[in-house]
């Protein structure tokens, strides 16, 4: 008897003002968002005007991660609107507090130790909000179907949990019940519809982009020798590769190698591009084993193949977890900023000292894969990558197997058993020589002008302060 | 570089003492089962018969139920090995417990408040044992494919977060990663291989049985008149219905009417059958929204069917949750032990005062559906089923709208909505009618003969305890 009680079907549905003044958005609370709009997501700033016209300050964003497109971040930042950020800050955003640091200093951590510390309350989430390509009135959302599909919600199942109340946000209200659910009503407090949750052109590439510049291609053949003369290349093999150039390469060289060499891979792993779609239907690989998608191609695909299990990111990497699917890597394939004679990799800050990319799964997958590969150029114009000491640590030399240049391949002295794998099949340099040999292109390395006070923390993937970023001069 | 690091794939795979001793066993901890391995359940047998070799004592077991399979329990409970249970006990350890009532009462819970009391810390679980039909070795585990193959492990999930330890038990190992995935990897502490997990003749029916018995195919009729009297069935209703036999009678006559009407449901909800599969491939309902399966026509058609999504019984039925699914049910047909004048329902006990029953989901989902209909016999040999009060209060009268009876239909007079609407289609008979029909032909029901202790207690969906069932006197 639904009418007598507590327990029946209502809308959720409420506008965005509404929702955040009855999730008790104050001064001083926490604010959470996952970033799979990407350089397309309107919720953010949009949230964020809302919180304006509220009169709120003093805002903790916890978003996944900010792009260029969240700009306007920059004046709530000014206006004291937001005063903390625990999250990624790609681009101009990043580049902004690189030269006037907030409060607290900006906290990074990788996708799998965001999701540990959302989990344990180290970072205590007060309202979630979770953009979503369709939802039903109550809140049963996801982000494969509709106008501004993105590929499945993987980041946000453990703010859906955690944070005191959660708000789903999305510019497609479906019939109930809403036919895939990342997210579930059970943990849904409100439902705002809006116009468009993102630039469709932005959120998510048409196709990601292979590198056809024939240094950076050289490169992804070499990460493919490597790990064929390191005996990974075998039936029931693991594999991992991002969206960048060199890495759409690598994967795209890895199926034609797998092809070449009669060979069936158990699973490729991680976020979907159309090259790992292309190695599965070619019967190269058993499992697309994936969390989100990085082009329109994939998230079609996807949303037309829902046999496969969908890892959400405690699953894929929360470090405090019993085991994480990157555990299962046999090989990853990772860029970098800077990489250094110690095998230590800095992605999060150029050689400049700005802050102008997140951490993303590569500690998580560096550490989890039996060969960890970084691809890097020696040097970029007068600037060297390969280096005596990078301008801050993201991913430790401890848990770095291979770097992989165009014009050579060295491997962490740790790792002999590789080493010796590959005696007689692939010519190894010393780290030191690559460093030499960018050096003799570029001079050392400039001088870079910091202040002591601090910009980020970088976490590692046990919690801990691995390193630091610290404010650079203006210009 | 996975060989340095804790970061790495290892087997979980050990035999079950090792498994519980690891786990921390002793003596007063509390161990967790799902029971959807049904009457043909070998786990929580096999897992007690461990607890005896490693002479642990004092156990509290929180099975979601128990059944007649599990009659061992008696000898544990005798030996002092079990002497406390949270959870369902059907047939012969109910009625073992209703003569022998162990130190504290036995708690019942619906499956919706269980979730909420394991997942709030009321029900403290140390170590969770899942039943899987396959599982890999890293502990991804499902119910829908392999020899036992039950249907997606649904109850699971909440231990499988909330236990101290977790231990997957299976009879099929598969290649990781396992291609279903209910209970993933980073919950799971330990996998154990056994040769069979259950029964298979017994762990779900072939075919789920429909009443060919007149009086019983009535009464399922009569509730599908109710419902078309009372404007249910109209385009996008919703329909949950168990797998009784008149259940499954109005699921098939429902079916019948909604293509004699041209009506398209929106979804039939609750475990799969058959009769709901047909209606939903003969384009009478646009999803089947479900949890468990309860034949095994539906465990295959799910297992080839991947795209429905899968209820978890926190989404399904948490009372403690932002909201439910059984809150958006138009009706649910459920069926009853004893109703009485006041519109209480009895689910657990006999006539006689034999605790032999669990609550299921009945008052999850007479709590949410808008109209809520109970099938009884007026009576049964000489015992009257519609009587002036009930033994005990499963479901209690205010969320119960309509008993339905080959005799005739008894309205709750608080749902004047539903008696105006049913003016000149349905004749309604007073509850007190219904009672003195059936007192008329077994006389006054038999005095109840019970003693002060207390056997069990039955909590309601907001936790408090509803009534309470006392120890009966052993012939």
């Amino acid at each position: 008897m639904r009418s007598y009680n507590k327990y029946e079907r209502k809308s959720k549905i409420v506008d965005l003002k509404t929702a955040l003044k009855k999730s008790g958005i104050k001064d001083g609370c926490t604010i959470s968002f996952h970033h799979q709009l990407r350089n397309g997501d309107y919720v953010v700033n949009t949230i964020l005007e809302v919180v304006r016209e509220l009169d709120i300050k003093d805002i903790r964003l916890a978003q996944t991660a900010l792009f260029n497109i969240h700009e306007p971040v920059i004046d709530y930042i000014k206006e004291g609107i937001v005063t903390r950020i625990e999250g990624s800050i790609n681009g101009v955003v990043g580049d902004y507090v690189s030269k006037h640091p907030l409060r607290k200093p900006v906290v990074l951590r990788s996708h799998g130790r965001r999701w540990a510390d959302v989990k344990n309350g180290n970072l205590k989430v007060d309202i979630a909000i979770i953009a979503a390509s369709a939802a039903d009135e109550v809140g049963n959302a996801t982000g494969i179907i509709g106008k501004s599909a993105f590929g499945p919600i993987v980041y946000s199942q453990i703010d859906a949990t955690m944070a005191k109340k959660v708000i789903v946000i999305t510019d497609n209200i479906v019939e109930y019940p809403c036919p895939y659910q990342e997210i579930k009503e059970n943990y849904v407090d409100y439902v705002c519809e809006v116009s468009r949750i993102g630039d469709p052109n932005n959120i998510i590439a048409g196709s990601t982009k292979i590198t056809t510049d024939p240094v950076k291609q050289e490169i992804a053949h070499k990460c493919i020798e490597l790990m064929d003369a390191a005996g990974i290349i075998k039936n029931g093999m693991t594999f991992q590769s991002g969206a960048g150039g060199i890495s759409l390469a690598a994967t795209k060289y890895l199926g034609e190698k797998l092809e070449e060499k009669d060979i069936i891979a158990s699973l490729v792993m991680g976020g979907v591009t159309k090259y790992m779609i292309d190695i599965y239907e070619s019967g190269r690989a058993k499992l697309i084993y994936y969390a989100q998608c990085f082009d329109t191609y994939s998230v079609e695909y996807i949303s037309k193949n829902p046999s496969m299990p969908i890892m959400d990111i405690g699953q894929y990497a929360d470090p405090t977890a019993k085991s994480r699917s990157v555990d299962s890597l046999d090989t990853v394939v990772l860029g970098a900023t800077e990489v250094d004679t110690k095998f230590n990799v800095n992605v999060n800050t150029h050689s400049d000292g700005r802050l102008l990319h997140g951490i993303g799964g590569h500690q998580d997958t560096a550490a989890g894969a039996y060969l960890t590969i970084i691809t890097v150029p020696l040097y970029r114009k007068t600037n060297p990558i390969v280096r005596e000491k990078v301008t801050t640590i993201t991913t430790p030399g401890n848990v770095v197997d291979a770097i992989v240049t165009y014009e050579g391949i060295a491997i962490n002295p740790r790792r002999k058993d590789i080493i010796k794998k590959l005696e007689g099949k692939i010519e190894i340099l010393p780290i030191e020589k690559l460093k030499e040999m960018a050096y003799s292109q570029t001079g050392e390395p400039a001088p870079l002008d910091t202040e002591e006070e601090i910009v980020a923390e970088i976490r590692w993937l046990d919690g801990s302060t691995i390193d630091r970023v610290y404010k650079i001069k203006e210009e």
